[in-house]
């Protein structure tokens, strides 16, 4: 289905972000999933060229552009080249972390983080989830006592995106053991700050060059000036940023289909079996047009969801919806390429492989398709 | 998610289709089921209330209107009073029958026919489908040899919808053994002519309302002023005019499904079990929400597919993916309903039992799902 | 995949079985079903055939066969010849009705019911199902309360499958409204007992032979000596006779499955479009190696469950795996042998298009799929 | 389901296993994983043990025993461990390369090669694949051409398991070039022949621990000795071990599907969110339900085929019915299961990460799902 998604100005946008991987990603990021790291220099790299952090008003160094399309197109290109790694490290900074240092800080914080964040040489990370707390995130066991002005947080993260590299990282805790959902704050822990231990590094079944690790607080003193919007508020905050988070997986998500899908396509009408291009046997065929149709069918629903985010009407619920549906194809998809590939598609040097291995996460985090159908459902019942 | 396809216009012409339905189909419809056959006078009815027929030009009686989402609201309200043997017969005109009539016809044809469609007093049909002939229409054995000016169709059509009903019945016959697929042509068979025989109304699984009818032409005589379009020309000619019929097809299936779900959706709110609604149950829930999602995405095609049609871009190819995709979402969907009604959805006093029965026909009529994916699987080996 | 079910002696009896079909049945079940009513006739001739009551002991006029592979064989030649209705009919006292008046019954109540039941001349129902209580047996408010001997009944079924033939009714009656689950009793409830009052037949999808219906009980006065098992032991009756009902429902439903197989499977060779059968379309012979694999793979399951019934290690548990997902099965696979079939599977000339409707009810009597998951999810949880 | 397959010789035998694994497996085989290489001194003390090789006669060192149930077994206790790789390299020689061994042989090479795989000292390879003939055999360009007495071999194999390990490769190769499918031969190569150059060794998905390589034969000389069976008939004789290989895939799969279900299982009843353990959610009960289900009903097939492999009465064709299913039930339940495991799923030091992993080339090696169906549909149009 053709799109009517993008105006001129995002199609010449697309160019530098095509021409920025090409240049910046394309010839490093095997060697990135290889040694478990991405260089931190290509985030300055893709800052100054404008692939993120966009949405950072002009006076702190971003360009102030709202425009989710953008966000889209950086998704499609960087899809294109199988960069998931890479992707996803972007993606938790303009898509979450930043919103987060965007709406909820005072003018003091703005200065103080927003322009190391638009010259991308402050890398974010949000820590929410515990070894004991997942999607049910009144179980957070994470404290934060007041001290005089400061707080002192003890407890322990688990699966942080960019845990280890993350330069600032938004912590949720529990300020108020009494207060129920409404005892809960955030709270920006920095690099350097005493007690604020990494763990280890974890080994995922995919995207080895995202770091995702165990990050732990002992004692850790935050001084006042680093609580993050309104004491008591934290789940609330949380939950204000969720239709951006559920809506940059299915944007990167329906990027990736499409761009497996478009491998796969070809190397069916190339690889030959029975004398013939194995797309010419009438249930590859089918595949083919099966899957086909399930992209452009959530592309619809994506694109709409992008214009009703730039006006503001994405509600967290049509997010979830998106979250869950476009999550699950991208899984189905993906293992459906890889069987047409034979035997190369369990070979990681296929990039159908690798993009097995780096999908098996989407359908879990920023809330599990369980998760958001009990969003959905509860949200029927009125 | 929010829907933006319409504009106050349109939603002011669906009280008028509303109240419509309300007062002429709503008192009448199930007795049309059980009597299988439509009052022909609530087509006069609805051409005069512009439910239908609105594309026919203001010189023929209509409102030249060419905007499908007019169309697309009619499926809606249509849908939502369960009436699916009506919506058919209606569709089948607007959808189908009158596309022929408005594209292929000259003026004296024009002048003949137009003016009944507008007013609903003639009822057309499209005879294509033999029995051993369906979506393979070179199988097509219906012969018209050339006696003089006049054209002697012999011949036999089944599952021809309208086929008792039907006042014109566009013909496809074979009318060159030695020409291939440019070998046959289209005419009008009119409910008079000699040699036009009906055939039996066939049992359906559904849509007792709508006749669907064997036909038989017997050395019937048909008159040069009948032919349509261009002689040999007839395969192309009804190419033309499948993405409108899909579209179509898509149309209803989803203003069906969302019709079904809000009906099951309060019937779970309203039937209690084990001492609660049991849409509080998470597996119902869970398929609520499921159904939910797929509302909306599919929802999303339909709505794009209806502007690019309206701007001409609608492409054979897409519709054929919103037709198979939409109408498989319509059956899953619709036995999922029935399901979640327990033992009362196998009762056909519950609208949800009738739809059950209505439905099956979709992902067969109009180019089964097999025959859409051949055409979309065929578009990819580009 | 052979099977190794059957001995010598089975073989011959599906001949006597297949001979008895052929002359009672075949001439006969679409009249039933276009008739809504089965002759009564055919039971008295199946009863002396030996084609259902064989469990019944010699003395009341049985053959006292407790071999469940017998009933197979009549669930097997039954579905070759597609007369559902008829089967279900039959599998009703056989698989569900006779058991109770076995189980439960005193050698007073033997002597009065079992010889006509064994010839034929005596039909069975059972009445738990509720207008507000289907699988929530506890919901039962049918009440049954003590008057000197006897027991005044009040209240209303539906759902009942056989209610309008049945000469004695099995009613599940609350007998004390302070005990719980044990409150309730069984009891026989006779044709022709004033305040027995008969409701609606009611429209169904399918199964138009098979009559099921609406009961009430006006101060209906059941004797003592109609009473069934032990009084406050109703609900614990009804679990004992679980596992006997779920195998009726999986060997009804696999041999469903394979008849209407094996008739797509000829009809895909027999039907020609583009030039060959639709069989040697790739797309269609991975459908019927689908089917013909997950039929096989059903099979091995149902045949392991009915030596274990055979030897009474049959577990409700294990029972309700076997109803749900051979339920499931056949409907899924009815379905996809009518789409196979093209328009004509929508036409109820076909046996597939009349076995759809048949077929829907499946899921959902004798426990829904989501009841059977539920037992099984909750045994898991040990 | 109970399963009576199993006497209680058998399970003496899994004792011996049981004790086997605990002793020689479990504490090495996350390490085999880690190096990419699975210490050969194993397959001495696995073959000592009665592990594996138990089906050569007790002239050459084995038992001498047939019966497949040991074999299932074996595949039980290794899937419990979770140790796939160890598993399948077992596998390859039990299910596959012994089998050409003891079957095709002449007394001499029996001498020659079975008491070395008695002892666990030999392991075989079976080269098939080739970078353009995958389940296409007949696209085989491997040559091997008369000279003298002996063979030269010529050509590149791919994907073969075990490769660099193997001291014996069977290599299939085209012997006349004219004959069609009667032109290929089988070879014996062995693992210092000049000529025999193995590639690399493949990264892949999973199964890390399990080696996977490419094999060169560079006018490598064979001499008539290492002829397996007969000139001309190299394609019958695969042909003719098929069954064995797929019921291997089938046993192996269902053994897995059961051992990643209970470890599932055990962490859902464990693991708590939102104040109770996450089994006690209805979703997951019935996740686990459908699994539950699942696995009992295909393990009744797959008990059904080993005593019909023991008859000698598996046809290829039910074979590949087992090995399609089952493989792709592996696939989906693991991916299930995962996906309750939340976050830790997508963690390696999790089983059901690495089964994820090791899981998905079971659909597609020892032929595809895509072959399979082929192959059964074929048989269906008989």
């Amino acid at each position: 289905m053709r799109r009517t998604l993008y105006t001129a100005d995002h199609e010449a946008y697309r160019e530098t972000v095509r021409e920025f991987v090409a240049r910046e990603v394309v010839p490093h990021h095997e060697r990135w999933d290889a040694e478990r790291w991405i260089d931190r220099s290509v985030f300055a790299a893709a800052a100054k060229q404008g692939i993120y952090g966009l949405q950072i008003p002009e006076i702190y160094g971003g360009a102030g552009e709202q425009d989710y399309r953008y966000r889209m197109i950086v998704c499609e290109e960087i899809a294109k080249i199988h960069a998931l790694s890479f992707g996803l490290t972007i993606s938790l900074q303009d898509d979450l972390v930043l919103h987060y240092l965007l709406d909820l800080t005072t003018d003091e914080q703005k200065q103080r983080w927003l322009p190391g964040m638009a010259a991308g040489e402050l890398i974010g990370a949000l820590a929410m989830t515990e070894p004991g707390a997942g999607s049910d995130l009144q179980g957070i066991r994470t404290t934060a006592r007041k001290d005089g002005a400061d707080w002192i947080l003890n407890g322990q993260k688990t699966f942080i995106s960019s845990g280890i590299m993350a330069d600032l990282v938004i912590v949720a805790a529990r300020t108020d053991p009494d207060a129920g959902s409404k005892g809960f704050s955030l709270f920006v822990v920095e690099r350097d700050m005493p007690g604020f231990v990494r763990g280890r590094k974890l080994d995922k079944v995919g995207l080895p060059g995202q770091d995702t690790a165990e990050l732990f607080f002992e004692d850790l003193r935050v001084p006042a000036a680093n609580l993050l919007g309104t004491e008591g508020r934290g789940l609330h905050h949380l939950m204000s940023h969720l239709p951006r988070e559920r809506l940059g997986v299915s944007a990167k998500a329906i990027a990736t289909c499409r761009a497996i899908f478009e491998d796969t396509r070809r190397y069916c009408f190339e690889r030959r079996a029975f004398g013939q291009a194995i797309g010419d046997f009438q249930h590859v065929r089918f595949e083919l047009a099966e899957m086909a149709t399930e992209i452009d069918i959530a592309q619809s629903y994506v694109d709409d969801s992008a214009l009703a985010f730039n006006a503001g009407e994405l509600t967290p619920v049509d997010a979830a919806k998106g979250k869950w549906y476009i999550s699950e194809l991208q899984k189905r998809l993906v293992d459906r390429c890889l069987q047409l590939h034979g035997g190369y598609g369990y070979m990681t040097e296929y990039p159908v492989a690798r993009a097995y291995l780096d999908t098996r996460i989407e359908t879990i985090y920023g809330g599990t398709t369980a998760i958001m159908k009990e969003i959905i459902g509860r949200d029927l019942a009125r």
